[in-house]
């Protein structure tokens, strides 16, 4: 069915380890989709044009002339050009005010800027803030007031309020689990072993962080190397368990100052698995009113797109 | 004057990257020393005896007939043989009740059991008991009740009552520094420049930790990037600032249930250098009664030298 409808533009959200390409129709509908490895780390010499081409060049062949914008780390310092930040709070018409061009063989390219809230401890995203005003955009119930959760490297609690993003923070659960993983001694046990799902002991990390309170989880991670040495907990079991120990300890500290009784509701953007897990975790943290929202990116990118006058 | 005194005993205190030996007179007093870095992280072929021997073998010319006890990660799964825990509370008489035995050429080496602390969060380790028993040697007063603090790779702190090792946590943050020096993103500008050492910086990390309170550093963390993205914090200091939220955090965690006002006088235990700088933070997070001691492992192998009946 989606075939049917007339392509309008390319979207790109093009980031640190992959590149996501969409011929998208009126509202974001997505006719066709591409995925490579393309993250602005893995492009040979920086060569952002010929990776872009040899995604979307078989699209302009059959589409001439579709305008092409891109949100996401393309437009961070390491990127093909690197676009000022929009402030805090931001809607579709700030950054489509801030788009700049970059002009390439399949044409220009318009990147979004990502957005900036300053203060003694300022934030910086790009790329999440397109995923969250399209989100906002399939469930325009969330934009009064919301929270919407993007797990993962680096994951952002976004505050949603009147269809702005008003403020955020950054805790980075997903580096933090892979350079512990990979380099410290309480990753050593599961560097040695073949490892193992387990739930039972993800949700025992978790618990062991969210009963921390305040203290937080300086006194607990070395729990995951001290219950192995006695034996209480196994060497493929030890990732989940430091997995529920760092996840809990963001989720502990991001409602830390909120009343779990008055949370507005949650939204939580990103890949299906891990917002699964989030989800999980956030109803043991009491809170009950979570969704979940896959692949947002094309709508956002089209509601800044449509806001430039660009469709 | 040192040298006239009689040896009875030689300590080491062998840890993961250095060996410190000892020969010791009455009272754990030092008549000479050695440092090697054969960490039993770091020892050829894990042939402990070779290393001793080539430590060691000097003052057994001179001195023949001496009994040995080494205390550390030599009693550890990686190092000469596994010594058990013992369980808090512990004092010289539990730790001497402990001891096992490894032959060498070089005679019989009394090694320390490490303490373990059970529960839901258990504790250990191995050789900061025998450093703290020293300090309450040298500083009696501190016996009855006291909080050591043993700052670096894996921060120990330690609550001392009527002359026991009573409980204690543990903190990763030396470990956690290095790590997200060497390969996290917060370390990249580091890594690209040579550094500049800077109390006000290393301060203003710490306030960061301690003004985020029950919320600690999870939101926190990414502010070394976005003050080094904003230009508010030059490649050059990230790493003074970093060390700052990791110690901050340590410290704010450790006392989050503590009244500031009623704390037992604090004494920091290892390099000299380290235990400064916590001086210098415990401080302001408003500790009163602080005091450093260098070197105390002497003198606590020499008292569980003398429980055992060695000397």
């Amino acid at each position: 069915m989606a075939h049917s409808l007339a392509p309008q533009i390319i979207g790109l959200d093009w980031g640190t380890s992959t590149l996501r390409a969409y011929l998208l129709a009126d509202g974001g509908a997505i006719v066709e989709s591409a995925a490579r490895p393309w993250g602005i780390q893995h492009v040979p010499d920086g060569n952002f044009a010929k990776m872009l081409s040899d995604t979307i060049g078989g699209w302009q062949i059959r589409h001439a002339g579709l305008p092409i914008i891109a949100s996401g780390m393309i437009g961070s310092r390491g990127g093909w050009r690197e676009v000022p930040y929009a402030s805090c709070p931001v809607d579709p018409a700030t950054l489509a005010a801030g788009l700049l061009t970059v002009e390439s063989i399949n044409g220009c390219v318009h990147l979004v800027p990502g957005v900036i809230q300053r203060g003694t401890i300022p934030n910086v995203m790009r790329g999440e803030e397109t995923q969250i005003l399209g989100a906002l955009a399939r469930e325009p119930q969330l934009a009064d007031h919301s929270l919407a959760v993007l797990p993962g490297t680096h994951s952002k609690w976004v505050l949603v309020r009147n269809g702005l993003i008003e403020s955020f923070s950054t805790h980075m659960t997903g580096e933090l689990f892979a350079i512990l993983r990979e380099h410290s001694i309480l990753g050593r046990p599961a560097r040695e072993t073949s490892l193992q799902k387990s739930d039972e002991v993800f949700l025992r990390g978790l618990s062991a962080a969210r009963d921390a309170k305040d203290e937080g989880i300086s006194a607990r991670l070395f729990s995951t190397r001290s219950l192995f040495l006695t034996g209480e907990l196994p060497a493929e079991h030890t990732l989940e368990y430091l997995s529920g120990l760092l996840i809990g300890e963001e989720i502990r500290s991001a409602l830390a100052t909120q009343d779990t009784a008055s949370l507005p509701p949650i939204v939580l953007i990103g890949d299906g698995a891990l917002c699964s897990r989030y989800q999980m975790c956030l109803t043991e943290f009491g809170a009950r009113q979570v969704r979940l929202l896959e692949d947002t990116a094309p709508h956002g990118l089209w509601l800044i797109a449509r806001a430039h006058g660009l469709v």
